[in-house]
């Protein structure tokens, strides 16, 4: 179940604003989806993030899968239940955090060994496993299984890892049966233009309700990240929802929307907010740096989010001081409010036909 | 400013309900009072304690004293608007911490050297320096400097730092002057009978809104803590407050009430909370267990909060286990709730003349 619509499209850049229905949640488009890797969005709760305005979050497939394990989420009711989430919830298929985070992994068409990061225990994933778990799950998006090429990497190590995908997405596609639930192709590709061609052409061949541009933000330059969604935006159908994923700087939501891209998540707001940094309408602030000691105005005085109206720059650095973890909370919230609130203001500004307007005047303010 | 008027007592017993009017906020005794050490109730807003319940919370003065320093919270306009509270607030003198934390001290009649457990650096602490570090945080409600007896002591230990809290109750008398803020005395006397009576002469002696009964729960059995209540209360005015300090447990509440305490703080719940035990209303259990795993029932089936409302305790281990700061936070929440809605329950009897009925059935089932 997902029905997509493009309601305006901006007239000079790929920019789009949409409308996104999935079987628990019905929002407008572009969006930012925090991560919850382990069933739950670091510090917050969902109340929290219905207030922030968040519309789908993302839940991490490798993570839950090791711990607390599919079953039990399945039997908690799946995954919404067993969270108490109320609105989207999109899981990604483990291929990422298989490929950065387990260890002696060892990879065949078949599917892929790897040692648990937790225990070091041997597991084999492969696409028809993944679908078995994400279908247990019960997230309204999942992703098919695919393989990350690292950055850098060979023109042949990329090719072999997009034959790979595509070999994958299409067993994805056969054993994904979940009505409630819409299952999502990935492009992959690297940073090489023909790759990237072939990748989408594979995947969109294969009809799926919506397309995840994957391999993006793992260290290339951002020009590269730029150049690729550019191209990408070209080969996937307009009718769909486009998600790029693992990307949350705030400069990227801005040029990604550009090239056309629908949906973003990332690890990035609350990362930095549990090393004491924090958005703001000119860019990162290091709150718990000592200059901020006695400083009483807001985090972002220009944001209108809980923290920003009830607490102090010198307070939340007290507390990151005495390692209170009501500092991260307070930061977490903020961050994820800034990018959902930049959503917001683009999503207005396409609706009123001037996104080229605060395209410029976001980066006159902004220093990524 | 500081009023307080006990509405009815109970027929055969201690137990009182009462009013207590502070600079900030009015409410009905006996109460809980949550302990935000640092400015921050560990892992909560102020707005979860509005919803929990709490009426005053608790600051520790050393720690507020070491960091950030009350010039800093002065200057932040005082602790209630620095960390974004509404209601009352207590802050301790720093004499237990000084006693419990510190390291190096030494002492003399005219106050305590001590190092600061966090960076060594060499302190002095006399009662007047106490007063003006209360004065300069702006709590509701301070509290005398004293010295806290460790238990077991000697009867000439207990004694002589009994003569001393008498000494610096009367300087601290003598150098508070903020009218917004009430200060209490602090009885002493560890578990020796006449000592308890000759503190309890001397501090009231002095006149106080409020009385504290110090150096209970410091290791003494239960029995010991139970005796020493029973005699205080008669010692102490009927018209004042009565403060038992840093106590906390489910069942120490009850028993104090029993013999006429209107006041109560401790770390208890939130400390319990991030080791992942509850209070349920048969008893502690420990969340983190392995039985709990596949438990979806409420960490509490009778409590009525938000955590037990929307989350099972499947789901709390899992986020325990993953060492998520959610299982705190939400462990937190419940704790805090449980001992400010069994102070509600309390009262509720205490309207309606039935307390001793409430106390027989609250052991039936709280199992300690
Ligand atoms: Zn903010
Ligand atoms: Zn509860």
């Amino acid at each position: 179940m997902l029905k997509f619509k493009v309601i305006k499209k901006d007239a000079s850049s790929g920019a789009r604003l949409g409308e996104l229905e999935t079987a628990h949640w019905k929002c407008k488009t572009p969006i930012f989806m925090p991560v919850g890797t382990q069933a739950t969005v670091k510090t917050l709760t969902p109340e929290d993030l219905y207030e922030i305005g968040a519309d789908i979050i993302l839940s991490n497939t490798y993570h839950l899968y090791l711990r607390p394990g599919a079953d039990l989420v399945e039997k908690a009711g799946g995954l919404h239940k067993f969270m108490n989430w109320k609105r989207g919830i999109l899981t990604d298929s483990g291929g990422f955090q298989v490929f950065s985070l387990s260890k002696l992994r060892k990879i065949t068409d078949e599917g892929v060994y790897f040692n648990s990061h937790i225990d070091g225990s041997r597991h084999f994933l492969t696409p028809q496993k993944v679908m078995e778990i994400e279908q247990k799950l019960g997230a309204d998006i999942a992703m098919c299984f695919d393989e990350c090429a690292p950055y850098p990497c060979t023109y042949e190590y990329a090719k072999e890892a997009l034959r790979r995908t595509s070999l994958w997405a299409k067993i994805c596609r056969e054993h994904h049966k979940r009505e409630d639930q819409a299952l999502f192709g990935i492009v992959q590709g690297s940073i090489f233009d023909d790759l990237r061609r072939k990748s989408a052409e594979d995947i969109v061949a294969l009809d799926f309700p919506g397309y995840a541009v994957g391999g993006l933000s793992v260290g290339e330059p951002k020009s590269e990240m730029y150049r690729i969604l550019e191209l990408t935006h070209t080969l996937l159908p307009e009718d769909k929802p486009r998600y790029l994923m693992g990307v949350g700087a705030p400069e990227d939501l801005v040029e990604g929307v550009k090239r056309g891209i629908d949906m973003f998540d990332c690890v990035l707001p609350t990362r930095l907010a549990r090393h004491g940094t924090a958005f703001t309408h000119q860019g990162r602030i290091t709150v718990r740096n000592a200059g901020f000691a006695e400083d009483f105005s807001p985090v972002d005085p220009w944001c209108d989010c809980y923290v920003c109206k009830n607490y102090s720059r010198a307070y939340i650095r007290h507390l990151i001081k005495a390692e209170e973890i009501l500092a991260s909370r307070l930061l977490s919230y903020h961050n994820i409010y800034f990018l959902t609130s930049l959503m917001a203001k683009i999503r207005q500004a396409l609706a009123e036909g001037r996104f080229g307007e605060f395209y410029d005047n976001f980066f006159r303010q902004y220093k990524p």
